[in-house]
């Protein structure tokens, strides 16, 4: 799958740093929502869902962690440990997040509020709605039926 | 000046901790930008102005920093080191941001993207748009005139 980083303008100078993120600017869409990750112990593996329709940003804002992201053709494994770049999270990808250092602070930016619903926590399921949603495709794009 | 602190849910357990923001909800306004500072130097002091319009709200995701907030009225002092508390930085309120931890992580919420209209960067300045403001509102309100 195709791995799509956002790299960030670092504005700051000796005295210390700050990085901007802007809605529809260097963020791909409204940000809703932000959720934020922190004191996360060792060996603990978090997230392991997937959105319907939610889409994400996710920043290392201290420390770093792995993600594992599959859409469906197998697992990549992405390391994340730079406050200046951001990892897109798109809808119907699968997501877990391990190897937190001791000090990771992770900042996810979500476009839509919080939405139970939106979840798909069993990969099988996660797999039969793929599938399904790549039959629809196909059948939309078949003039005729 | 009032002192305006929200206190976040912490939604966690022993694996690590969670903190979710929402646009009108727990975030008393819309979110457009996000930013954040960090790799503050010892000694220095941030912000240093007042916004004509940007409501803000801070949280210190790691580490601490105190604020300088003056509504016109004097100097007011907020210490700010816990990730579950954020502070309420109103428009017309002079801010500024020092004795950050070496490790501090302050992030900022704003309901409006970057415009360098907005910020009022000398003190005297901003003085006299408050005195300018509270004389518009009295006017406004005196009928006949």
């Amino acid at each position: 799958m195709q791995i799509e980083r956002i790299q960030f303008q670092m504005h700051g100078d000796s005295r210390g740093a700050l990085i901007a993120l802007e809605q529809e600017r260097n963020v791909p869409f409204k940000i809703r929502r932000v959720y934020y990750l922190f004191g996360t112990k060792g060996g603990v593996h978090r997230g392991q869902h997937a959105h319907r329709h939610l889409s994400q940003l996710a920043v290392t804002l201290r420390g770093s962690v792995t993600f594992l992201l599959d859409d469906g053709s197998g697992p990549v494994h992405v390391v994340l440990d730079d406050p200046a770049q951001g990892l897109l999270l798109q809808r119907m990808v699968w997501h877990e997040m391990y190897d937190f250092s001791e000090d990771c602070v992770l900042m996810v930016l979500a476009d839509h509020l919080y939405d139970p619903a939106d979840y798909i926590t069993d990969y099988d399921e996660f797999l039969r709605e793929i599938d399904g949603g790549l039959r629809v495709e196909g059948m939309a794009a078949c003039p005729g039926r």
